[in-house]
């Protein structure tokens, strides 16, 4: 049963299941203990962060493990903001790094710091210029992931290392995507990443700080891990993803490859095969194994359902597939259709058969989904036999959900003569974002949104 | 080789053991996704937290997982207190609770907070009176262990938590050193306890809420666990905590029972065994596998390391042991002697023979030690054949750390008159407690300290 949903969580690497099996001997004790056992505790631990800090390419004193990658984004973000909290209370961070990240910006509004999201363009990524614009003298810290978590774009780290570095601003870099895959470059000043995105255990995150950067930890804290992660450490998973990150390192660079040309397949046969997809992310700054399209006219959760039905496992960024009825702030910064949204993320050893078998059954499971909602055709726009309406049309979808609007607007927009106008009311997030990017793919003008009495009339011209 | 430290870590109990293989496999995917493997994840959650929720008592809805017990601890009282702010900022603890309750007490403190630690008797037990009477009305959480880590003291749990009822104060128990015992009674509010305390994996911590306590977490949260512990989950071992809670509470009647009786014997026989040993902590309300004793003129770190290479694994609260140089805040609380100060605490299944083992070599170890710190020899006072000094008489121990300046001053009683005063001068953080101590092992009498030109100045006036 294929599993493409990597890029959330990867079954445990077989060096991560061994180390872990060893150490639940070996490392269950307490290595602050003066001990037999915590000692051979404490070797354990000593052992697994030298490991783990080369593969970061950290001194081992700069790296603490801390119990996620979500953990040690919020108290790696926390403890750098405080350490400068003289410099300002000024937070830059993409519009496309993890929730993680966008969370701890919100703490910092809330308690009365600035933050400023840099705009990425149509294919997720930050231009480093853009970036470093956003800098300022009283920026406290700036936060930008090595490579994005839903579309899979890399993002140019090293140049904005770079640029935070001659502006005197140290970097914060979520790696939590990439790490498996390489090290970060480039004079980042401080990196969080998560082991089970790696095919290491959950339960384990890295927090590295390098030397000479202000830090100051905030909320309580103990002697473990430096005084930077409180908390009794679970050694048995951080002695298993350090053996795995080491692991998967030395397999990474033909993995790699492997995977790269199968999310080529995808990437070049899925518009192909599929009528009204857009692949989204960027075509060549990409992780290897993250592919990620939308369907017009599909609902994301159903899709799923019909996948996991055909026994495919992928992830969505679809509204109707979030628990907030929005579409993930990823596909909204770039500007994309989220609507039959699906991510495949392949783990390593996926096997061609199975990508070969997901391109197999896509079409029609896809087309199955569209016939449910009783979607329309594919272009042209049909023309209606009877006499064209007005030049303008209100259609009302107040109470329906993704992808029901767009649907709506398709069946209409050929009543209305070209040049004539379609108005869509709709109290739906993903309206906001599907309804300008119908537009782009059909050729048709978005002239803009309003707010009506209830939800928000978006307007349509026709123009073919 | 008996490892006597359960109190600190116990290495992973079968169930526990089978039970984290078991969710390796099966739950190693992301709870919150749609697809087969996340679905199976969330069934694992819900079986775990129904498990746990029934052994805590409470609702599965009230009870959260977090990456440990300090996180646990951490992460309740700034969501207890912050819920209710507005009542006021004072808090309540007693002055033998966990250090991450005391450091979670220093930020509220460091914040603008209030804190009263309630004072606890020689036995290590806060009075429930006394504790009821520091309730005011602005206090906001109240926070009292059910048992004591170091020297498995039982708290009046239930007395306190009708009291705070009847005060309105929601009471936090930190339940870690009990919870595989049996649960906490009385009309608790919050409750926070360490699956790896109980022979669950390291990496799991509980949190239970009750409904209609006022919380507001704090800091970053996500949607993971009701908004109260953000971050990937660590299903595997919460699986196997979950597991391994139900399995040591199926054994906890015959098993207390056991290790209870041979905590008895060491305690009954341990001063018959070495002389001028004070074994500390209550004798009847007590956790079954834990007893703790100080050994007079005793290096703790000496001791351990002795028993250690005789393959006892014990744990001190001596302040020779400690990163800071100072004695554990529970024995100072108690008032108790710290120095050669040694924790027992049994795992499940300690063999009789091996407790049997470490009484056998007890006594020559704490006599090898002293021997080698050159101590004096047990009571009486040694009379000296050259005439007595004059009325007063002053040690300089500066520099020295304990047990040297108590065996200093043993050495040197006999050398002033009955009625004569030593004036001990030390800057050892250990003298505070060890030489008032000794005065009461000694039935001399401890007069009182005063600031030194360097250290403190402790006087002692002979009385026999």
């Amino acid at each position: 049963m294929p599993y493409f949903d990597a890029a959330s969580a990867t079954p445990l690497h077989p060096v991560a299941r061994q180390a872990l099996l060893a150490a639940l001997d070996e490392g269950w004790a307490d290595p602050a203990r003066l001990h037999r056992e915590g000692r051979r505790a404490r070797l354990l631990l000593d052992a697994a962060r030298e490991a783990a800090a080369e593969a970061v390419g950290c001194r081992p004193d700069e790296l603490v493990f801390t119990p996620s990658g979500t953990r040690a984004l919020h108290d790696g973000m926390a403890g750098a903001l405080a350490g400068r909290r003289r410099v300002g209370r000024h937070l830059v961070v993409s519009a496309v790094e993890h929730s993680a990240v966008l969370h701890s910006a919100d703490v910092l509004k809330a308690a009365g710091g600035e933050v400023t999201e840099v705009a990425v363009g149509r294919t997720g990524r930050v231009d480093p210029g853009t970036y470093a614009a956003a800098l300022r003298p009283d920026t406290a810290l700036a936060v930008l992931q090595s490579a994005n978590h839903e579309v899979g774009t890399e993002q140019p780290v090293a140049e904005v290392a770079e640029a935070c570095r001659a502006a005197g601003v140290p970097l914060l870099v979520d790696a939590a995507q990439s790490l498996g895959w390489g090290p970060v470059e480039g004079p980042w000043s401080l990196l969080a990443a998560s082991a089970h995105k790696w095919g290491g255990p959950s339960g384990v995150g890295l927090l590295a700080v390098r030397k000479g950067t202000r830090y100051a930890p905030q909320g309580p804290v103990d002697e473990r891990e430096g005084g930077r992660a409180p908390g009794f450490p679970d050694l048995p998973a951080v002695v298993a993803a350090a053996a795995s990150l080491r692991a998967v390192r030395a397999e990474a660079a033909a993995e790699a490859a492997r995977l790269r040309a199968l999310v080529d397949r995808i990437r070049d046969r899925v518009p192909a095969l599929v009528p009204d997809v857009e692949v989204t992310g960027d075509p060549a700054h990409r992780l290897p194994h993250v592919v990620t399209f939308s369907c017009l006219y599909v609902d994301g959760e159903a899709l799923l359902h019909a996948l996991d039905r055909e026994g495919f496992s992928v992830s969505s960024g679809s509204s109707c597939t979030s628990s907030t009825l929005t579409p993930s702030h990823v596909l909204k910064a770039m500007g994309v259709l989220s609507e039959g949204n699906v991510r495949v993320s392949l783990p390593r050893g996926t096997a061609e058969q199975d990508v070969e078998d997901f391109l197999g059954v896509l079409p029609r499971v896809v087309a199955e989904v569209r016939a449910h909602m009783e979607a329309p055709a594919a272009e042209p726009v049909e023309e209606r036999t009877e006499e064209p309406e007005a030049g303008e049309l209100v259609v009302d979808s107040l109470g329906k959900r993704c992808p029901i609007p767009v649907i709506e607007l398709a069946k209409v927009i050929g009543n209305v003569p070209v040049g004539g106008l379609v108005t869509v009311l709709s109290d739906d997030e993903a309206a906001r974002l599907d309804i300008p990017a119908w537009c782009d793919m059909r050729g048709q003008e978005y002239v803009g949104e309003a707010p009506a009495e209830r939800g928000t009339a978006y307007r349509v011209r026709r123009r073919a």
